[in-house]
């Protein structure tokens, strides 16, 4: 098999994204900014309450990804799609950035595709409901053992801890990867999903991962603290690479004994907040992963995360690799 | 049933958006800016060939109700969808858009809903496949007389010509409209579409048509002639009312005696032109519909073509409304 630069394991989810006003929200009370898992009638009852939407392909580790791909890197993804209509556009758009995506899709009448509605308020900022449908069926057997040790960096997605199955499969990559002298990523995905996993993820963080990304809300949810400050030492103290995103305020690596300050890109307009924290782990993968230094990997990170909050959908609409020769951070 | 400004009747579409370079284009022998009928295979393997895409609802005619709502304007369509992904995902744009959408799917296992894969070039310009699958089994019994009874303007699109059934609807609308002394709106659609039905569209457009939407390339396609000035000169003998668009001329408005010349709306970025005829056609039957003078209206369509062709897709991303009020061209 080729070699890999990362191959990500996560949800294959196509996102339904429409625009809400706050009111929306708050009528329907749900929390700004979350991502909270629904089964099929609550979706389907969700969708129909929306206005009008576009599909775009989506799932956090599967953008993050694409966005390896999109910097020039080598990509393979591993995730449970349905014989259905979401499932042909979530394995043609994935494939056609140029990723190595090879998981069978799930025979006829099975449970459907996954989706994630996406309500995008006019602050940019976005609240999700998630129905995974077919995609935590991702049994360990499906996890691909030489796709997995392809790879420099195997990135797993935090979601996966929500279903039994799923996390099976990543204890699996993660048991792959660690004796093939590989590096594991984990994303911590949802303070929501910290909240549910808290210790199991902790666990895993002092034991096999390499590189932690969390956001300020992720990273204070895991240590259970309010002080980002106090969250940062004691993620220093438990791994070897850390990147934590703040948002406008950019984000703190924490490795090799140091901790750098990169700030983000400046973004004309913040249209749609979805796939910032995902495309940030792009950028920053596709640098460790081609030996970048962390302060240059940081910076793809930032451009890569400005480039998906300046329009609709968390897939990179521009050629990254592009905007980083551009920006003189790629040769 | 309540009164509508505008009803239209045209294909049920999902816009499959990707975008290409002029290479691209070249290498598969495709026309720049045009739009193609292709059968379930050659979509098939175009969409295999085409790079990552986003969905978004479409049809010509729907993206004109859709832009009629979105200016505040009563509005309702009529289009012929399948019971599958696609046509779940039309049902739920056009009706959550606030448009009058009581066309009945098709059963199962009928053809699948038509789809659009949209081609979009570094220069905004799209160009397009069209797998029609059950649009055009709108039998002429599906028309309901009394949706077309309660439009002031009933509004078909040329692309209905392309298929024997969906034409046999046209006709049914054009009659039913006619006998409840409502005005009949047509829009070309595209210059191979004229090409192919001249004689009945210019058979159409002088027993029975009030307003015509044409831009320079079907108005001369239209006439046989290479000057536009001369296909406006007999586009006036033969119409009521006809508003015919020049890209980024504008738009020149020919009726009550008179010539109006309307300049475009400035866009900072033209990001994908999928839909700017299909917006000014909405912008302008909202301003005729609701009794406001020609210039008005064809200022209205500027407006709402400019918001079109600064993102990707057809369908307003803004309140048309909103934009309409913020220049005074609305109350």
């Amino acid at each position: 098999m080729q070699e890999h630069d990362v191959v990500g394991i996560g949800n294959a989810i196509v996102d339904i994204i429409g625009r809400c006003d706050d009111a929306f929200l708050a009528r329907h009370g749900y929390a700004k900014g979350s991502m909270q898992l629904v089964d099929a009638a609550a979706a389907a009852q969700l969708y129909d309450a929306m206005g009008p939407a576009v599909e775009i392909s989506g799932g956090s580790g599967a953008n993050t990804i694409v966005g390896v791909a999109s910097f020039g890197g080598r990509a393979g993804f591993i995730g449970k799609t349905a014989d259905d209509a979401f499932g042909q556009i979530f394995g043609h758009d994935i494939r056609s950035a140029g990723v190595t995506f090879t998981t069978a899709p799930a025979a006829k009448a099975s449970e459907p595709t996954g989706r994630c509605l996406v309500l995008v308020t006019p602050d940019g900022q976005r609240t999700m409901h998630t129905f995974l449908g077919v995609s935590p069926q991702l049994g360990g057997g499906e996890v691909d053992p030489a796709l997995v040790a392809s790879a420099r960096i195997v990135y797993l997605e935090g979601y996966l801890f929500d279903r039994a199955e799923a996390k099976a499969a990543f204890r699996d990559a993660a048991g792959i990867a660690a004796r093939a002298g590989r590096q594991v990523a984990l994303s911590l995905s949802d303070a929501f999903c910290v909240d549910r996993h808290r210790s199991e993820f902790l666990a895993l963080i002092r034991s096999c991962v390499d590189i932690l990304f969390a956001n300020e809300a992720e990273i204070t949810s895991l240590y259970q603290t309010r002080s980002f400050d106090d969250a940062a030492r004691r993620a220093q103290a438990d791994t070897k690479l850390a990147a934590l995103t703040r948002s406008e305020k950019g984000s703190l690596i924490l490795g090799e004994g140091k901790a750098i300050m990169v700030p983000a890109d400046p973004v004309a307009e913040v249209v749609d907040t979805t796939g910032a924290g995902d495309l940030y782990a792009a950028g920053f993968l596709f640098g460790v992963a081609t030996g970048r230094d962390l302060q240059t990997a940081g910076r793809l990170g930032s451009l890569a995360a400005a480039e998906a909050i300046s329009h609709i959908g968390a897939r990179p609409e521009k050629k990254l690799a592009e905007l980083a020769r551009a920006k003189g951070l790629i040769g």
